[in-house]
């Protein structure tokens, strides 16, 4: 990737993404490149404080973990993560939007 | 969603990417929430100019879009969206990923 202080706004914003799930694979299990649940778990209450509690959709997210669960393999991903996150992120956008059309009425 | 000085780097990534959406969704049509095509086009060569280029995956990305077209409903929703970005992504993490262990060997 070209150097760090060329990056787009959005690029950087997914470089945190990126970070972010690597701080949570232990790194003598580095190279199956996996979470466990119960770290994800630690993931969402660490890093999600506001998201999750203001806009009301922990509940939400539960149910997002279970199915995640319901796969059996005990790992999640990157990409199972990227998933998760956006199930959790659609209905705040969805909120955004809404606010946004509050405020051109 | 609480003041934005009190949201973690996570949330505050992730609101980049809520916004980034909104940028391309036309005010007149915000009410169906979508954005089209040839807007999305337009957002992968101006938001991603070193992603794409330098992990030489932008025949990836070129797949990935024609694979949304392949919909044919003609826009991409946030969840779409998401989805794509993940999909660009993902090889971008595997390359940390194995840059982290050449670094730790």
């Amino acid at each position: 990737m070209a150097e760090e202080e060329c990056l787009t706004e959005l690029e950087l914003a997914i470089q945190v993404l990126v970070f972010n799930f690597y701080k949570y694979v232990p790194r003598r299990s580095l190279v199956r490149n996996k979470i466990s649940k119960s770290s994800l778990r630690k993931m969402l209450q660490t890093e999600f404080p506001h998201m999750l509690t203001d806009t009301g959709n922990r509940k939400a997210a539960d149910k997002l973990i279970q199915n995640l669960d319901a796969n059996h393999d005990g790992r999640i991903s990157f990409d199972e993560y990227w998933t998760l996150i956006g199930g959790i992120t659609s209905p705040i956008a969805n909120l955004i939007r809404q606010q946004e059309q509050q405020n051109s009425d």
